[in-house]
């Protein structure tokens, strides 16, 4: 009890996820066009989407499209059909003392137990009405 | 003529900027409830925003809040009423080449002509249509 101790503490913008209609041209703008360093598309049946990553030094764009029937950014992309930028994820260091401070803090978690994303890592996403309209993914580094 | 020259790179994710329709709670999610760095709020009135800069390491969150009467993210808060991401900002060494280059591959830009941006560099917005629904500004770095 009596002074709280911080448990975890936030790190870097380990991404930011763009939903794509069209990963072929969205990888073309971003390599061609702009000169970024881009991966392959690589499909993640897991996860639902295919990605490809784009390097800008300090951080990455994600870009995201559906794989599979029950893809998670298929509704997103049916309310936004150019596409657009449908999370961002931050690094913390402890993932289990963020989730418990945030949520005593009434920021809900969407899955207040850590699962495996798309990296490999445990992550949890924070509910966007609580982080003023941001879907906010954290990843433990 | 010949083989075509690159005469511009794309650098560093500058910011993530994203308009909340509360500044105070916004601010108070990252540095009280995240333990985030926080700067003070900063009225650009010839930009029509309040900023306030979260630091994460790599790069910062930017928070938007309309100022006077024609902000530039009034009619976005208008649809978008719990906030959401406005836009991301992409640091380049060379704006005139980048956007002599990109409306040639047929990437519009907003403002042709660089404009001096929040930061007091010279910036350019390309269109959301023409970048997978993703508000993209290039600042000179």
């Amino acid at each position: 009890m009596g002074v709280s101790e911080r448990l975890w503490s936030l790190g870097k913008l380990n991404h930011v996820a763009i939903a794509v209609p069209n990963l072929e041209s969205a990888t073309a703008l971003y390599r061609d066009v702009m000169g970024a360093k881009v991966s392959e598309v690589t499909p993640l049946p897991e996860h639902g989407v295919y990605t490809v990553f784009v390097e800008l030094g300090n951080t990455k764009l994600e870009l995201l499209h559906p794989l599979g029937e029950k893809s998670p950014i298929e509704g997103f992309l049916k309310k936004n059909t150019a596409g657009g930028i449908h999370h961002i994820c931050i690094e913390v260091d402890n993932i289990t003392e963020a989730v418990k401070q945030l949520t005593s803090s009434e920021v809900r978690a969407l899955n207040p137990e850590p699962k495996i994303g798309a990296h490999g890592k445990p992550v949890v996403f924070l509910h966007p009405k609580d982080c003023n309209g941001v879907l906010l993914e954290l990843e433990e580094a």
